[in-house]
């Protein structure tokens, strides 16, 4: 996650478009599909960063509810603005401005069908770990908050990140599979790239990739 | 793997050291502590090649006794002539001239506490996908050959069949732990380095490497 600059007045900017960014998310917590008027499964992207992948997933995807989670309000409305100004809101989709730790405040337990995890920031040094989204602290949540079977779908091009993830999903018996290395060389159908993404890959870099089945 | 060059003679050579090489290792099945003269663990490599890896191994833990198992003649004659003159024959080390898939003939149910792979032949075409050493044949046998908890401990050069690797032991329900992408930038405590490790290393190459727990 690249710095962000500060900007007096973002949270009330923030608050005028309630029509996409859920004000009181918790008050919807085990009640998503009636806020959705559907019985559409829901996926949700934690940390969703610009907003490329969630709203080319949304269009891509209109058989399913999107939920996207962003901590930073300065990255959040940059993210509504670029929807606003370039396709419109779609339906399907609605983000959340909350820190991820406080995910299980928002979804009931088997609420969720998919959580995806793009580029997070790899908190390199040890002593920040637990800030991972991969770290056990997390999976345990996505854990409750995903329906049986259940997945976690995870990229990034940092190296590091990707062996702790490995090790962290495998210890905490999450099944893993469709790990890649090095993506590109055999691109998953229907990939849709995020703005980190295309930028690393344009840069030669590798990007890894995996999917974890919530443990039984 | 290097290709190698057929010798004529080199069966009759092997023979020869029958104090190290095990001729008829389908009789020591389920006796192999017998055979060793102790209650020692045993740890096999399959694939052992030139063999510095485990002579290295047999002197580093004399309280393990060690198997190699390898299929080409000419391989495992350098790997025995290179034992003999380096620093003569581990009493804990032996050596098996014999196709991997053949191990469940000369090997108990748990009867083998750990399994090295190391640096085993990529075959990276996908018609040949079955003769990698960690297709699901070959990880079905380990785990009836070794002992409750027992392990495979895995490092290749070979990112493809590394990711194959990872995909493979997670789908057979292996755990997976100590997975490191790029070794090198924390070498386990104890690394004992293959000929190709350390070739492939020096070139500037990552080492990859897990460690798999057999499946409860």
């Amino acid at each position: 996650m690249a710095r962000v600059r500060r900007q007096p007045g973002t949270k009330e900017a923030l608050l005028k478009y309630d029509n996409v960014v859920v004000l009181e998310p918790e008050k919807r917590c085990g009640r998503w599909r009636e806020y959705f008027g559907n019985d559409q499964p829901i996926w949700i992207e934690v940390g969703m960063g610009k907003g490329k992948f969630l709203r080319t997933m949304a269009r891509q995807y209109p058989e399913i509810n999107f939920i996207g989670v962003e901590l930073i309000e300065e990255v959040l409305l940059d993210a509504v603005k670029r929807m606003e100004r370039e396709e419109g809101i779609p339906s399907n989709l609605r983000l959340v401005w909350m820190n991820a730790v406080q995910l299980s405040n928002i979804f009931a337990e088997g609420e969720v069908a998919r959580v995806y995890l793009n580029f997070s920031d790899p908190w390199p040094k040890s002593g920040h770990k637990k800030r991972r989204l991969t770290h056990q602290i997390f999976l345990d949540q996505y854990a409750r908050l995903l329906a049986a079977e259940g997945e976690v779908h995870f990229k990034t091009d940092n190296q590091g990140l990707f062996e702790f993830s490995l090790n962290e999903f495998s210890r905490c018996h999450w099944q893993l599979k469709n790990i890649q290395l090095d993506m590109y060389k055999k691109l998953p159908e229907g990939n849709v790239a995020t703005e980190y993404e295309t930028k690393f890959h344009l840069q030669g870099m590798p990007i890894y990739r995996l999917e974890a089945v919530k443990p039984v």
